[in-house]
Formats: structure tokens, sequence, C-alpha cells
């Protein structure tokens, strides 16, 4: 059997020094220096048959997305992560070890992108199916601190950074975390709020509306649909908008900003605007026509 | 279906406030604001059918589990726990929720004990077995700093605070972190090194020899033998000290002194002193006869 104390020496090998750590994996806790005063933490679980399917993913994709959903999160702030601890229970059986060494491949792939070091872990085989957590910390940005959820106001308007919808035919094994888009936006302009989809659009702007205390109204023409989305409704009977506003796992950013600051986030390039934060409710606009949007979802089927 | 955001609302109502947390569970990440420049960070998964047999332990067992063995590797650090998030897969059914609340309890029976408040979490559903993650994070101890594996120094005295084997009769359920006993130790004298014990006394000291680059002999007639390890051994066929040298989860610390510190650990009455460290190998002495012990266990049966 694979044992724990392998993987741990793999990672230490491997393990790339960061000014920020201290003392990588291999002691009980690992000790991190953080230049800031404040450390933000998030963690996520992915689990075999709900997260993904293990033999249509393969582990270096299951690795990529545990790191890229939690490296996500420290973006959904505006913030910089600085490192990660993993945690795996491990399917028994002759494949783990390769297993083992391919879910770190994947997780390593995205954590190098980001500048993140995996400073702990821990190793697991179970009988049971492949689980994965990851923990990443990281730092509030620099120029505004971390950006809530509950920070929108009423007048913000609502930006989304890329098209959504359809994730699910492959990109979200594949999340991209939009840490770059969401760190030069705060160094250009003053953000008010900011959520990453992974609930989906609509869900998740919900939560902005929740934390806020506000409603929201969304520009159904202008809201960015991605192919895949066109492409998944062709087989399930939902329109390409209805796969944007409630599918999941798009990783794209949701962020409201005072309209002072529309021009700065148009001319950046790095969102499109689709809607407005008014009172309260939740609507989408179609063609000027207001009609009540669930924070889930639909009302009812255009 | 029990609902993540359900489990979220209850760990924020119930939420107690810690000087250090900026922000706890709600938002895309938690916001901790250390009072120290660096921070401790572990992570641990247990795995029903591993860790616990959930029908045997009940959930809030498995969650006060689950929580005391991250917070052991911070009082195996000499360290002071500050915060901790938690990621749980609940086995789908008509129990979801109900084991969702107890695990909750159970990790907060031993959260608040140990000032520790829960910051984040991820909750989620699937059809497999009972799985939860701790990660944990906590400061240096001001004293001292952190205490490593890897400080050991030949002449060193190895201390252990309190009688070992056969924690899975019952212990292993309910394993009581040495927070204080380290912090209190590390307050009265110069440690060198220190670890917890989870895999085994022998197996952990073996981690301390390993990273410090030393040996050690252990005095067999010094070792505290738990009445467990005793209990144990009536059916097992290994004598009570294998099982106080072998079986893991104990919890407790051990640790390595310079001699002028030896004094000062008998008069805490914190621990017991079991041997002593030398240059190479790994030895038991049994009336002054040294026999070789391997890492994991024995070399041979006494």
């Amino acid at each position: 059997m694979f044992g724990e104390f392998d993987l741990i020496r793999g990672i230490r090998k491997e393990y790339r020094v960061s000014p920020q750590v201290r003392l990588g994996p291999g002691d009980d806790c690992a000790i991190l220096a953080p230049r800031l005063s404040a450390t933000l933490a998030t963690t996520d679980m992915l689990m075999e048959g709900v997260d993904f399917i293990l033999a249509e993913a393969g582990p270096r994709a299951v690795g990529r997305k545990a790191m890229a959903v939690n490296i996500s999160d420290i973006a959904a702030m505006a913030g910089i992560p600085t490192a990660a601890l993993v945690s795996v229970a491990l399917p028994q059986g002759k494949e783990t070890k390769a297993m083992a060494i391919e879910l770190l491949r994947g997780m390593r792939d995205v954590a190098e992108e980001f500048g993140v070091p995996i400073i702990g872990g821990d190793t697991n085989s179970w009988n049971g199916g492949l689980v994965i957590n990851v923990t990443v910390l990281g730092e509030p940005n620099p120029h505004c601190g971390p950006v809530l959820r509950s920070g929108a106001k009423v007048g913000d308007r609502i930006f989304v950074t890329g098209p959504c919808g359809g994730s699910i035919l492959d990109r979200h094994l594949n999340p991209r975390p939009r840490i770059r888009e969401a760190v030069e936006l705060a160094r250009r302009l003053r953000l008010h709020s900011m959520i990453d989809i992974s609930d989906g659009l609509s869900a998740d702007l919900g939560h902005i509306l929740e934390e806020s205390g506000v409603g929201a109204v969304l520009n159904a023409e202008a809201i960015p649909i991605h192919p895949d989305a066109v492409r998944l409704s062709q087989g399930t009977g939902s329109t390409p908008l209805e796969h944007a506003l409630g599918d999941g796992e798009d990783f794209e950013l949701i962020f409201t900003v005072p309209t002072a600051e529309v021009d700065g986030v148009r001319e950046s390039g790095l969102a499109v605007e689709i809607g407005e934060v008014i009172e309260k409710g939740f609507f989408l606009a179609r063609k000027g026509i207001r009609e009540p949007l669930l924070p889930k979802g639909w009302s009812h089927p255009l």
C-alpha cells in the first residue's frame, strides 16, 4: 500500500520555496509568515460522483479542479493566494499510488501557476470513493483589502468577467481562477462587492443581494452566454440564457461598482455590465419588461 | 435534502467572536488577523471505517475527534490554536441533517474548550461514507516559537506527557489535545523537539529521530503504560509494553530537552522521562540490555 509518508516525501522533494513559507510539509504544522496583517482562508471538498466522474476526468484533472476552486474563492475577494493544504482519501487498489501522484501533479499544475506552495497535507486510503479537500490561505488585496459579498449599494452596476453556462460539458473540470482579473480591477477602481460563480450566476448574485440587503435587475440581453450553454441547450430543453443564469461552476467573477467606476470597468475590458443594484427584489428585464427571478434560477420557464 | 446553506447559517448563528477573526463563515473566505508574524497551519481528514465506526461512535464523537486531532498538531509545536475550517461529506439519507448538527456540535465541544472559532467550511452530501476534514490555524508559542521535530540533539532526554497504548478501546475517539501542557512546558523551560503521538510512541519518536538526524535509546521500565494497554493485551497476544510503544492515537506529546532542563520537567509534573537521544540507532533498553527497535514497532516479539 502506498504510504502517507511517500506522498509527503514527494511533496517535500518538489516543494518550491516561497519567501512567506517558513516551514513546509513534514512537521506537525506548516508555518507561514504573512506579509500583511490579515489572512484569508477558504476550504472546499470534492467528492467522486458529485464533483467529478473519476473514470472520465482522470485524477490529474481532479487535482487541478480541487486546487482551482479554492484559489477562485481567494479571487472572489480580490485576494492573493499564498499557500495550500491538501487532504485526500484515495480508493484502495492497484492504482492508489499512481492516482496520488497524478492528483498531486494536477494540484501543482494550478498551484504553481498562481505561486501557491503546498505547505501541508494528509494522505489516506480507504475502500470508498476519491475525496479531496483543499484549504487555501491568502492575503487581502493591498489596494482595497478583502472585497466582501456584503458591500453592494443601491445604484451599483453589476458586472461579470466572462460568458456563462454549460460548464458541465467540460470547463467545470478546468476552472481558471480569475486572480489576475480581480487584482487588476482592484488596482484600477473601487469594487463594492464580489463573488465567484460556483452555484450559478443568479444564485451567486443572490448571495451578494442577501448579504448586502439589496435587490437587483439583470438585463437579459446583456448577459454573456457561453457557446457551451448554446450547445448544452440543444439537448436539455432549456434556453441558452437559462443555462447562463442557472448553471454552476463557471468561476467567472460577479462584482458591483458605484456608477462613477463604470467607465473604468469598460476601459479595462475585463468585464461586461449585466444589471443594476436596486432596493429590493430580483428581476430579469427582457426588452425592458421585468420578470421576477428566483435566486436559484427561474420563477417560470421562458 | 439538507442544504449547505443551512449548516453555514447554523455555524454563523452560534458563531462566537474572537478578536482575531475579522470575518467568519458565509463569504468566499474567512479573514483572520493574526497577532503574531507567523501562522501555523495543519489539516487532517477522517474517514468512516478507517478512523471511526460511525454506528459505534456516533457523529458527535466523530466531530470531537476530527477537531481534537488537528488541535493536537498545534499542541505538538507548542502553538496556540486560533481558528478552524471544516469540510464534511455526509452520507445521503434521512439522518443527514441530524448527523450534520451532531458533527458540528462535536466539533464545537472541542473547539470552544480551546477557544477556536470555526471560521469557514464546506458542507456536502454524497452516496459514500462520512468524511470530515478539519484545518486548524494557530500562532507560534510567544516564548519559544514553534517547536519542531528537527531540533533533537545528542544527549537530550526524552519525555512523554502520559501513559500510552490501547487507545483503540475508547480514548482514540475522545483525544485531549495537550495544548495547556505544551504551553506550560514552553513557559518553564527550553524544548528542543516535540511531536504528538498519532502513529504510535515508537513511530512518532522515529519521526523526531529522522528529522533531527539522531538516534535514541528508550528505557523499557520507564515507559508509562496505560491501563487500556493492559486490558487490550489480554486479548491480542501482545504485551502491554508492545501496545504502549506501537499503538497510535494516544495524542500524548513526546519531547526532548537538554539535560539542564530535566529537573525543570520533573518539577512541572507534566511528563515522565523515557529515554535519551544518542548519535544513531533506535534501541529499547531492558534491564540495561539494548535491543534494536524499529520505528514502526518491534524488531521481534518480546
